[in-house]
């Protein structure tokens, strides 16, 4: 990677910060079939049918490699956050259907797969490993948990905290599904179960995950993605031409079994990106 | 509501459309209490740590009140789709941990909680009644369907339609949660069982939701979103005072059991500002 | 004038701050020539040209009235400025050809066209006389002094102080040039008498008027602003109906015949938007 | 330069467009001397006032370099404004006091100086032989006109065609007046003189400058702007250092004598891009 703007002597300058990654490990051989054919769960007809000319050389634009981009600049985020001790993770809580039940935080980095339970992180590995057996691909779900966010973060009405974070969360190409807190269990509870306490000693629960009204409560952030599995499979699949025509297609190009582990970073990068950007806007406002 | 500007002689003028609703029906007696006490659930603490001062009458800025704004804004987003032949629905799909086993769209105007499932409605009213008994509230989960949408609205990486529409749901007060098609479920499955298959007569299914790479493939699009149960309830609460001082709170404020059936609107009004806005950015750039 | 949101208790809330203003003084039956014809130097056709449909009452979205809400506007940014010592102050240098020649900013207030020299008040005064009974109208330069202004307001390339003073003043409708400390004249300066030295007593001239790189540099920020003599005007005037055919047109409706003096606190309320805008950019990002 | 995004197979595809011009052609030593002390007219005082620390080196972000980004960008806009017919020239009207008396658009070419009067460029060429003798620089003013612009670009109230003009003209560094149309003169005409009349033929003259009411009014649209003698002089000048001791500075970097005329085709590519950007805007709503 190498930083064209923005950084001198170590410093950020005030001019934007242009991070440049050149994609020196390309192969767009595979890719040559996509002048002709769809891959089924893949952006090439969306592309396709919006703007009729499209770049498909590795998937273009819609490729995974653009979060590259983001990872990165949620490291420039996180250069924000860290002086004001906030601090993200994001971890592996399900995939392939087996899921975390044990939290260990401190395991999160041993796991292969980000996962902080021991044993889920096993039975996981035998999911991928028979997956790929399979020529299929698998999905997950990660959580994200965010500590030492003061209160005041995020606005009234549209640019909420939770919504700004549900959309840059989604934003990710994989990801079909997010929710915050209790998310969708919320919906089952009642509300003397939902509402955390609150106490001297600060909230009794946290089922709010954190934000109320929108606005962070300086209780920790938690919220959870579901990744689909990759489109891409080494299996024969059914599908159309550019003239709709049906044929059928078995794809060669490099992919991931699953987009877990390798979306942990991405997951944790937006959501820095979003607390970064709601920090300055409340430090200019209040 | 009184139309302030931008329409002139039953049509728009290009000048911004002001809608305005004066709230005439609103008793702040008994949100007196909140100069003092927080209530659990609420924004009042965040508002508070964020502002310092802020105008608790109501609710204030974070009322469900706001909500009418959105649909009435809907109404004029839905008058650029309706030539198009976008249609937006929404309806309950869950209340209380009663989930509707059939769709019948033809029934949601009739049921009184915009349930498709006539026996579910019938449970739902039953849950929603006894909540009421025990001064409770409940929670639920929405589903909402777009039809006609053309292929190519959405734009690449940060303003996905999927990321767009998770933003402008999850911005609603009540929801802790949004999926786009198959959503959490995707997660469960393997790449062969969630790729739509292409045919000439279009997707074989459509777990996508409608989208694919943040941009619409001209299926049907589908989201759900998870509200939790209304913080307001009608049992004593702990809480704390502005202080920090630990007290009891009952607070009689008028209140619903649950968010649905209101917020059914609410949700197609937001979907529809959504595609508006998306519709306007494709037509001036493709 | 009512405020409708966005203050509570004498205090702002951080919601927006709506000002409402009911227009209870508008005689809209001149106007009604404008179904036909379009006036000479008014927006009228230019608007039918882009929306084909438009409300011509009054002159509509076009009016100078619009410029009440900027004024309105321009109070709110006023009390932020204020705070910091910022202060704001417009007056009339030039009225139909006659230019102040002494500046007394004590008499600005007490002359009648808010200029600060008595003798060219009076000349002003005389021109705008005789251009009534003609039936004629006049145009004028305003000149705008910050001071008090920090240096380190703007930002680099684009949004550069004095490209949004420019921008602002350019978007009042009666004003035709924006210059900036020299401005033109700067043109025909060289360098060696153009650059004000720097002395440890500060700027030994402000030829920059106050930016540099588009940054305050901590001097007072001056500009000067043309304004076209008022485009209506008691005489008959060639014009074309909205067939194209040509007619001639007199216009009975209510006009000044300058725009000074009631442009003048526009200008000083444009100013203080773009300042304030730019002190909570500052706040948020140095 | 090097397009690094945004265009395939000649073609443009949806993403952003990146163009990435490395400066092979830099000398920092004579910047050097920035690090203790503030050149008279330049931003180095304002950015060191502002960010505390910054790059130095060329000028860094202030630096006149930056326009070549302008002038590329400003290419890809006329792509876009090209099929439309809508062509923008600039050209020389004065320089060091040398005013241009007749317009010759086919001589601005040949012109040393883009400047359509044989004549006038003899005698400016004199001008500015001399100040380079001088170590002086001298300033000059531009005009940019827009022929084939159709009526109806631009916004009402604030982001009226002029007043996006206005920004962009004054966004770049060397600016300090922009007036469109007769600009400053109109402020000595009278409404009867100013006025342009309406014919069957089209607008009987051009004092508007090709916009009413912010909007373009399919006449030609001129502009001009005023550019200040070029700071870097080859004179001794009184400066301050950091500590804003007093100090002698002579500056021995690369420096033109005028901004004219290496202005100019800048000039023209800042037009481009507003004139691009309210096509699409303009594009999109009516």
């Amino acid at each position: 990677m190498e930083i064209l703007s923005g950084v001198y002597q170590d410093m950020t300058t005030g001019a934007p910060i242009t991070l440049f990654i050149r994609n020196r490990d390309a192969d767009s051989r595979p890719y040559e079939i996509l002048r002709r054919l769809f891959r089924p769960g893949h952006a090439d007809y969306t592309y396709f049918k919006k703007y009729g000319h499209f770049d498909f050389r590795g998937g273009g634009r819609y490729s995974a490699r653009e979060t590259a981009a983001r990872v990165a600049a949620g490291v420039v985020a996180g250069k924000i956050l860290e002086p004001l001790g906030i601090k993200v993770m994001a971890y592996t809580i399900e995939l392939g259907g087996i899921r975390a039940t044990s939290i260990d935080l401190d395991f999160v980095e041993k796991s292969s797969l980000f996962c902080p339970d021991p044993k889920a992180t096993e039975k996981m590995e035998e999911v991928l490993s028979r997956a790929k057996k399979e020529g299929d691909s698998i999905g997950g779900i990660a959580e994200v948990r965010v500590t030492g966010c003061p209160a005041g973060l995020g606005e009234p009405v549209f640019d909420k905290l939770d919504a700004d974070l549900a959309k840059a969360v989604m934003s990710v190409g994989t990801v079909k599904g997010v929710e915050i807190g209790a998310g969708f269990e919320a919906a089952r509870f009642k509300g003397s179960e939902n509402n955390d306490p609150m106490t001297p000693e600060g909230f009794g629960s946290n089922r709010a995950g954190g934000i109320l009204g929108g606005i962070s409560n300086g209780d920790e952030i938690t919220l959870r993605a579901a990744m689909k599995p990759i489109p891409s499979i080494n299996q024969e699949q059914n599908t159309v031409d550019r003239e709709g025509q049906p044929s059928k297609l078995t794809f060669g190009g490099r992919h991931d079994i699953a987009s877990i582990p390798r979306i942990i970073p991405v997951l944790e990068a937006m959501v820095r990106i979003v607390l970064a950007d709601h920090y300055l806007r409340t430090k200019a406002t209040t």
